[in-house]
């Protein structure tokens, strides 16, 4: 039994009904659409159909359950007139078949969130994989042809130089936005064609053994300049200040304003409209969060993205994105791409 | 504003809250992973955060909200002290904050997913060419070299294909299950080498324009006979038995029937475990259910998988799929594709 399922049953009050499909990967490493967890401090039951039955049973210290295609059913039938902790993620209208099948129900938020926030040894050496394969990878992307082709081509031609590179898959739809497509901060890859003089903002990660990187580069096609070079040594200089202050024991929103006050008191104030991170893992967007909202603070072993950008409606946007790992002291940065300014062709 | 909405609207008693972000892009084409809508008889309201907003602007006849990251906490502000109707599927935690901020809410479960599961001409075209895309792509896959590469090294060449193709994306992660893999429904492929004499399970489909295909066919791998021959004809006539019956008014019950009694009929009685299909159209899961647990009836326009299988533990799996459209006395079938024993190299 892993340490993780370990720590989370000497928490434990009671059952705890796990249905997150993410956290039942991260207790037993079981990956499944259609699973649930029955977590007791001597006791695990994992319940699946028969499609992932094999694989379920190969899984060490649990007591496999087969239920029909409708999970759900079979776990008011196993815990009815028990007193069940429940993950607040669940669907409304699931809780609301446990409660009418007799289970009783009490959320335990956040519990098993909170443990996969603080990565452990074996998660971080998986990152950093996945991270020197989005180096190797970003570094390529800096010497393809940009202008004239379309963002949609350069996305897919980044995922193949991902695939060749080792990655087991990508961690989301990659955002290839130039010119106007970058100012929206999160416009996908699309058919308009890159243009020489355009800033081109790239944000790609990977799925390495089940992990998330996360990182964005903007470039330069061709030869840009004035405010919007300006601009981007603005977001780099509010990214440094990030990075050099980012630390355990601050709170997510005080990690956020460290970017966020370099950027205020330029010429772009209020121009970064998203948060200064997040956490990566098994999902790419975890706890903790550093934003203006985060209700978190920040741990030794947390993985987080720092990613300030500035945004002008319409004109340009800018991001630059590494992804660190929280330490006492401050930061190990898993990013090793340069950060200078860089045009492409 | 689209008809979709508009029946929406027309069996609207109260304002409707909509968080599902794939019905949102459903009613109004707005795609976010942080939006809501608030759909009244004779007003839209779209509420999303800074990261979309210039995209939500660019959508017509709604009324654009900008929110903090924390969009529900607006949704909550904005209908306080309201009679409101809700999705089922919102999280749990969800309705508690939105109840805490004085919503009064009730249920409205599946009213926009009975409306998806019957698609409109414009969808239909959309999965017909997502369809075509497949039916290129598979016929490019029967000439690829199977044997003594891994698994996933083949569905990686096919998502290649699928690109050249034309499709935007994949619609899921693909399966390629050689021998024992094939046996797990869901198994993934893996690193396991492909090897002469057994049966290959490839389930792929793509996206186009949003809307997903998704078939299955089984290859043999050089010369096979026997009782892999066998199950293959059992699982093809079962196949030809549903696609001959499926028509407008049956239930999914009886749907699956159709394919189930001549699998349980046979030598592999009791080794279809899942359902023979479902809907497919912005997910690859979708109303209505071919299942012996279904609780839907067919309708004209629904849009299905038809796949039935056999999997013998630890040895082999079969699976045929075709995608179809349900018309009022019978089906389209939009899987062009030869069913006939087809070896692979």
């Amino acid at each position: 039994m892993s340490g993780r399922v370990r720590r989370l049953q000497e928490q434990l009050e009671q059952p705890l009904l796990v249905t997150n499909p993410v956290n039942v990967k991260y207790l037993v490493g079981f990956d499944s659409s259609n699973c649930a967890l029955i977590v007791e401090r001597n006791r695990i039951r994992l319940l699946t159909d028969f499609r992932y039955i094999q694989a379920a049973r190969a899984i060490e210290d649990v007591e496999v359950v087969e239920t029909r295609r409708d999970t759900i059913g079979a776990i008011g039938e196993t815990l009815a007139r028990q007193q069940v902790s429940f993950e607040g993620v669940i669907p409304w209208s699931l809780h609301q078949r446990l409660e009418t099948a007799g289970v009783r129900l009490t959320p335990a938020d956040g519990k098993i969130e909170q443990l996969r926030a603080v990565k452990d040894e074996q998660e971080l050496e998986t990152i950093r994989r996945a991270c020197a394969i989005t180096d190797r990878a970003y570094e390529r992307l800096a010497a393809l042809q940009f202008s004239g082709r379309t963002e949609r081509d350069v996305a897919w031609e980044l995922l193949q130089i991902f695939h060749e590179e080792g990655a087991d898959d990508q961690a989301f739809e990659f955002i290839v936005g130039a010119g106007p497509t970058g100012s929206q901060p999160h416009g996908r890859a699309g058919d308009r064609v890159i243009a020489e003089g355009e800033l081109v903002v790239v944000d790609a990660g990977c799925i390495v053994d089940g992990y998330a990187s996360d990182y964005t580069r903007t470039f330069a096609v061709g030869r840009v300049e004035g405010e919007l070079r300006e601009a981007y040594d603005v977001v780099l200089a509010a990214q440094q200040a990030a990075l050099d202050g980012i630390r355990a024991g601050i709170t997510g929103v005080e990690a956020d304003a460290l970017a966020r006050d370099v950027i205020d008191a330029s010429d772009f104030a209020g121009k970064l409209g998203h948060g200064l991170g997040h956490g990566i893992g098994l999902d790419v967007h975890e706890a903790p969060r550093l934003s203006t909202e985060s209700p978190d603070t920040l741990e030794p072993g947390n993985v987080v993205t720092v990613e300030p950008g500035v945004y002008v409606d319409g004109r340009f946007g800018i991001r630059i994105e590494d992804d660190v790992v929280v330490t006492a002291g401050g930061i190990e940065n898993l990013t090793k791409l340069t950060k200078d300014w860089t045009e492409v062709s």
